[in-house]
Formats: structure tokens, C-alpha cells, sequence
């Protein structure tokens, strides 16, 4: 190897791209395949969803201030979190870890009680994993599948101009309890005060113990309502409204007064003289739904206080645009989880 | 926690008995979870089948003698061979990866050569997975995705008395050629001598370019047999038939005499001092499939070249059991792959 690219020059989702350029499919059964949340399988007329996720430790997760059970209910909920984005139900899952000798029997107990209550709290069954030593740290990898019927699935790629955007919940809590979380790691490593977490049990609880929208998916099937686009909040509202318009070739409108905060998050970004809404657009980790429906179906989600619709699609050619609270027309750019989270 | 139990203390087997003690199943559709090659899932009167495997630079591998390309071919192959071993063809993957910055798209792009070559040489599709930084070292996670017909997957618990106990190809030459890479790592670090691979390319191949036996299934499927009982050989034949011995609830009496080798392998095992059996028996990673057999499938194995018969299963009552070459009946021990890696 005489060259050498830096994999930063690419960026993650640069990376992705190039590393799948020359992916072929072979098998018929293959539906969707890389470049979606998860996965779609054909199994014999039933369609089954595969999705995974690594956790690394240092980079995902610190545990210094997670707790290890919370972290095993995380892990599992992120990936089911993929499955609910196909408008699919998760049925069972993989997990595999690697730890160093620093972790004990006990420990591993607290993270599989915490793995083990997701897959209660979400009807889930875990099928198989593999443990393994690491040289270093704690590193979780969970594998996730589930079912939906024939042409239920929802992909990124078919949102379509005029449809409404839609987000489940809050927005911007995961990131300001993380911000809250380095800042009194950071006070305690400089004068070993002990954490203030007073009132902040809202934004700790969003990035800590998250959950994902079984509730939005079933209210789908009840209401009767096939989403254009489906994708999970992982990254930050903006970076995935671009996923979406990139992949199904259009553009969209954001109204900056229409994006659903918590009060408590709200408040404690004030405190921090953040910007609530770059909170919302930039922070990731909220594993909220965020999805396209046609306007005729705008009756069955308008009375849903879990749903805010936020926006709608516009031709490719309009770009990608957020209306601030004074009118002013912004280009939304994808500056995401991992530019912020970055230390 | 004021407890602390040495993860040590329970080995690889006893943590995940411990950490999956309280499994419940509870989707229909798990037809076989935690404790086989691979899990199956009921999908709508057809099976999928599903397993995944975690793979550690420095407990897993060693980059300094293996090619990235090799690695790639071998993470995909090692996942495959799981699917194999239920009697099952693999359909898709999945692959997450971490790496290091010390790590170069070019390096990355090796590594994707290897898995997309072992994909179109198993003809199973990509169709997922994550990417992500880790804070030392290179860290693999794939989930391979089978299917089978009805009633056609193999367990590790269903070997019956008298049935015939086979292994395909050879064995123990993975490790041997594990032995002659470290060996050579040593001396190039003393005394900076270029390896010394002269006449060992099978035991090297064998470590680093395994191949997963397709072929033997698609003989069992042609020959219209049903195994018994299946797994791959991972951990040593040792280990490996004591699994199928302990969840079976029976016996085997294995011969010395039996044990197929490679002569290279033999050769090279007697220039280093080792007994071949040992090998054989405690050396892993061979990626050969160990199967039972009714007595009644005889005929129909006998003359396939890829196949031995080593052994047959015997009451519980009468132990698992190696009769040497010179008539001694010993009692195996699972002194497997793990054992003899640690370094």
C-alpha cells in the first residue's frame, strides 16, 4: 500500500459509501439492503428486518457516569429503535461483548439486567451473542431482527414532494444530558465536587435511558397510516432530514417554530446560553422518529400530541431549508452527534 | 457491587451459561436460542437462521502476520461455517467494524476486498452494518443470516447412542500453523531474521484463509442425510464434542487411529516436538464440521473422501472416552483453543 487517505477525509457516512461502492446483491430474497436503518429479507412472502450497531466504549459511552444497566437497556433499545424506523416489530436479537480484565462477573450481571429488561419491556427474545477479552474497554455489538408485512416496510429513499414532516416527541434532551454530564465530570476531576443533577432528571433520562417508539408504530397500525419515509434520530434532526431528502431526491422546509422541546431541556440550554434549536437540529441520541405521511393523511396525526409536524417536502431544486422564528430562510446543514460530541 | 467474581473463575462456557440463566423466550417464532452454533427463527413455516461472532485484534488475531484481505475473507467464512453447522445455506451478512486512526482507508479497503471475495464465493449478500472509532485496535462484529427448510436444521443436542461420530477434512492444522507464526514473530523480534515459511503454505492457509464446508452440506442434501447432531469445530474437537456430549446427554468413545491429518501438518507437528493427536484433539479454528449420524447413513458416507468416521456416541453412563493407537482408553478433556492461545 504506497497511499494512504485519512478515513477523517471521508467522514463516516463518506466512509460508508465507499467501503459499499462496489456491493452487489445476489440473493433474490434481499429487499434492502446497506444505506437504510435496517435491513428487509423476503422470507417466503413474510418480510424479516436485520439491523446492527457497535458500542464502543470511550466513543459511545462513558462509564464513568453510566451505569452499566442502563447501558445493556440502551444498547438493545438503539437497535429496536432501527427496527421501528422500517415500520417494523422487533422479535429477537444478537448481543456480543468484549470486555477487559478490569470487568467482573457483577458487572456483566448489571449490564445483562439491563439487557435483559429491554427485551421484556419490548417483547423481544435473545437468540445468541458471543463473549470475548478486549485489550481495552468495553465494546457491545447487538444485532436486532424483526417482521413487517409485504409492503409495509418503510425506506428513506420515497418521501415525496408535498408530503408533511413529522417528528414523535422531544427533541435535544440526549445532547444537553450529555453536555450537562461532561461538565460535572469535568467540575469533579477538577475539585471533586460531587455531581448537580438537581431538576435534571428529564435531559440525564433522554441521554441515559432512551426509549424507542413502539407506541408511534403501533398508533400507525391502528390509525391505518403507511408513512412515505421512516428514519430514526440518531445523529440529529438536521444530518437526517438530509439522509432522507438526499435519498429520495427532494428538498424540505423546516419551521424552527415548530420543533417540540421539553420546558426542563429548554431551560437548562438557556442556563448554558445554548440555542435550544441548534440543540434540537445538531444533538443526536434521541431515537424519535422522524417521518414523512402524505397530506391526506394530515386529520389522523393531527390530534396526536406525540407527533409534531414540522415541515414539508419540496422539489430538490428549493434545497434544504429551515424558517426561523423571524421568517429568515437558513440552509440546514449537517453538522451532527459525532462534530459535537467530538472531544 | 461489593462482590467481585474473577470473569476468569467461570470461563467462556460458564459466563454465558451464567449471563443467559434466565433467558425467557417469548416470540413463537424462537425455535432455537442461546446455546447452539446459531439461533433459528420460525418464519412463517420456513427457518431462518441467524448467529454472530466478535472479532479482537490481539485476542482474535494478530496483524502482523495476518493480511487484511485474509481477515476479511476469514470473518465472513467463520460466521458462515455457524450457518453450515445447523445444516443451513447462508443468505446475507452483516458487519460492523471499529478501528483505530492509526488505520488508512486503503487499509479498510483490504479488509472489504476479503469479505466481498468470501461473498460472492458463498454467495451471500452484504446488506448492513456500522462503523465506528474504537480507542486501541481493530474490532470485527458479523451476524450471518441462513435459511433451511422445516425440520431440516441440526441441533448440538440430539445425538442419539450408536449413532456414528464424523468430522470433515483434517484437523489441528490451524493451530499448528498459529504455532509457526508465532514462532516466527519471536525470532524476527530477537534477531530481525525474515520468517522461514518454506513448505508450511497448508498449516499457514489453514490459519488464515479458512474455508467454511459448503460442500459437505450440499453432499448431505444430494445424499438425502440428516445429521443427528452438528457443529463446527472452533475450540478443538475435544471441547467441541463435549458440547454435543453434555447437551445430548450421552457418551462417545473416539479413536486415535481415526483422526484424520494432513502429512504436512504431521510433519511439522513432529518437527516442533508435538503430538499430532494433541493437535488434532486441542487445536482450534479448523472450521471442520463434527456431526452424528444413524448407523443406518453408512453406506452413504463411507466412501466420501471429505469425511471420516472417528468415533460413535455411547450411554452417558460410560463417559466420553479416546481409545489410543496402542488400545489405552482415556477420558477427553476440554482443553481447547482458548487454553492453548493464551499467551
Amino acid at each position: 500500500m504506497s497511499e494512504r487517505t485519512e478515513i477523517a477525509s471521508l467522514g463516516e457516512f463518506g466512509l460508508i459509501d465507499h467501503l459499499t461502492r462496489n456491493n452487489e446483491t445476489r440473493n433474490a430474497s434481499t429487499l434492502v439492503s446497506v444505506g437504510d436503518d435496517a435491513a428487509v429479507i423476503d422470507h417466503f412472502g413474510r418480510q424479516t428486518v436485520l439491523t446492527t450497531d457497535l458500542l464502543v466504549e470511550g466513543i459511545h459511552f462513558d462509564l464513568s457516569y453510566t451505569p452499566l444497566k442502563h447501558l445493556g437497556y440502551k444498547s438493545v433499545v438503539v437497535n429496536l429503535s432501527d427496527i421501528y424506523a422500517m415500520n417494523a416489530q422487533p422479535t429477537q436479537i444478537l448481543i456480543s461483548i468484549a470486555f477487559s480484565n478490569r470487568f467482573s462477573v457483577e458487572a456483566l450481571d448489571e449490564f445483562y439486567a439491563g439487557v435483559y429488561t429491554a427485551c421484556q419491556a419490548y417483547g423481544v427474545d435473545l437468540v445468541g451473542g458471543d463473549t470475548s477479552s478486549s485489550q481495552k474497554g468495553f465494546i457491545i455489538s447487538v444485532t436486532a431482527i424483526g417482521e413487517v408485512a409485504p409492503d409495509q416496510y418503510v425506506k428513506r429513499s420515497t418521501a415525496k414532494v408535498n408530503d408533511l414532516i413529522c417528528v414523535s416527541g422531544e427533541l435535544g434532551g440526549a445532547f444537553l444530558g450529555l453536555t450537562l454530564l461532561e461538565r460535572e465530570k469535568k467540575i469533579f476531576a477538577e475539585t471533586g465536587a460531587q455531581p448537580d443533577l438537581e431538576g435534571q432528571s428529564y435531559i440525564v433520562g433522554r441521554l441515559l435511558k432512551p426509549e424507542a417508539r413502539k407506541d408511534v408504530i403501533e398508533f400507525f397500525s391502528e390509525a391505518e397510516i403507511l408513512p412515505t419515509s421512516m428514519m430514526d434520530i440518531s445523529d440529529g434532526l438536521s444530518s437526517d432530514i438530509l439522509h432522507i431528502c438526499k435519498q429520495s431526491e427532494v428538498g424540505c422546509v423546516l419551521y424552527e417554530d415548530k420543533l417540540p422541546f421539553n420546558e426542563e431541556a429548554r431551560q437548562f440550554a438557556y442556563k448554558l446560553q445554548l440555542d435550544p434549536t441548534a440543540c434540537a437540529l445538531s444533538g443526536g441520541e434521541d431515537y424519535e422518529l422522524l417521518f414523512t405521511v402524505s397530506q391526506s393523511d394530515y386529520e389522523k396525526i393531527k390530534n396526536n400530541p406525540n407527533i409534531s409536524i414540522i415541515g414539508y417536502i419540496s422539489e430538490a431544486s428549493e434545497g434544504t431549508i429551515l424558517v426561523t422564528r423571524a421568517g429568515n430562510k437558513h440552509a440546514l446543514v449537517a453538522q451532527g452527534w459525532n462534530h459535537m460530541h467530538a472531544k
